[in-house]
């Protein structure tokens, strides 16, 4: 399994938002859409083995599971009408528990802190860092754990969790990415495991 | 200097489409706009040795030149926005001759063997395939040209033009990708190169 973690410092936590304006007013949703779209898509399938976190400021985490997933498409909006649809079940997600709003779709109250020890508890996190062993030198982890940020930086206290909870920290390349542009090196970089070698 | 070259085989040629349904109406142009993403944004910065180029049914050829671009945003919206203003000018491109509609962005009504043509008397073909040699074994060259399709395969007659003009076949990994993902582990592959001897 891998699972991706990706922080939204400024998305909606209700879902009073309009689709028109992903970038704007939705607090830059766009973002955690693409994420998902890279985390999922291949040509002609979706990656099973594959969890998304969706942690809203902190407050809300929307979860999408491969295995289970039915009606996800590649563009922004409709992904963003999935989350909208997930945020209008938030009053079912009752304590930690998630409540789901369509196939492999989940929502629940979690913050940052239990949906992070949830994953580390299931698989090896990955911190990718600027000063971390370039990826190509590291043997990729059976169950990696990635965590990303929207477009603003880790908060500090963000930061101290990763870091604490981090069993390796890698760089992916000598650039610093997007965020779904680093979901789509790190499949990219668990995929060709051994490729060259075929 | 590094090209991309998409086909979209469905997408407009004149601008009357919505934003509101690139998905569907608009010929899947959510997949270029996720193209032009993936080739020109790093995490605080444009790509700037990039070009793309966007050829809409063989018959009309949007360009995007990273050293120009100036209104580029990251969402699909905003950049389809951008093309729908390039194919407002169509009529003002003369020939082969292209018409910049908004700083980086110009309009041409090439289909795709012209615009191939121009691109490999620059650089080097890049073509991807999945009978290729892995691409972490194969030297970067320094100035690729990559041949990208949308959600459709290459029609017999692309295809056939691509072999043609090729200089090199390699495959990014074992998965097939999404165009605007092979766009992002392209550019990884190029970054990367001699990256872990750092």
């Amino acid at each position: 399994m891998r699972q991706f973690i990706v922080l939204g410092h400024d998305a909606p936590t209700t879902p009073d938002f309009s689709l028109d304006d992903l970038a704007g007013g939705a607090g830059r949703l766009d973002v955690l859409c693409r994420c998902v779209n890279s985390a999922f898509f291949l040509s002609h399938a979706i990656r099973e083995d594959v969890q998304v976190h969706l942690v809203l400021q902190d407050e809300v985490t929307i979860r999408f599971e491969g295995s289970e997933l039915r009606r996800l498409n590649p563009d922004e909006r409709s992904t963003a009408a999935l989350i909208r649809g997930a945020l209008e079940e938030r009053d079912e997600a009752i304590g930690h528990i998630a409540a789901e709003s369509s196939p492999g779709v989940s929502v629940s109250k979690r913050g940052f802190a239990p949906v992070l020890e949830a994953a580390a508890s299931e698989g090896t996190v990955v911190q990718l860092h600027e000063d971390g062993d370039p990826v190509v030198d590291v043997e990729p982890p059976e169950n990696p754990v990635f965590i990303l940020s929207d477009h603003h930086d880790f908060r500090d206290e963000e930061a101290s969790l990763l870091a604490d909870a981090a069993d390796r920290r890698v760089r992916l390349g000598p650039e610093l990415l997007h965020a779904d542009h680093a979901i789509t090196v790190a499949h990219n970089y668990l995929d060709t495991d051994g490729f060259a070698t075929y």
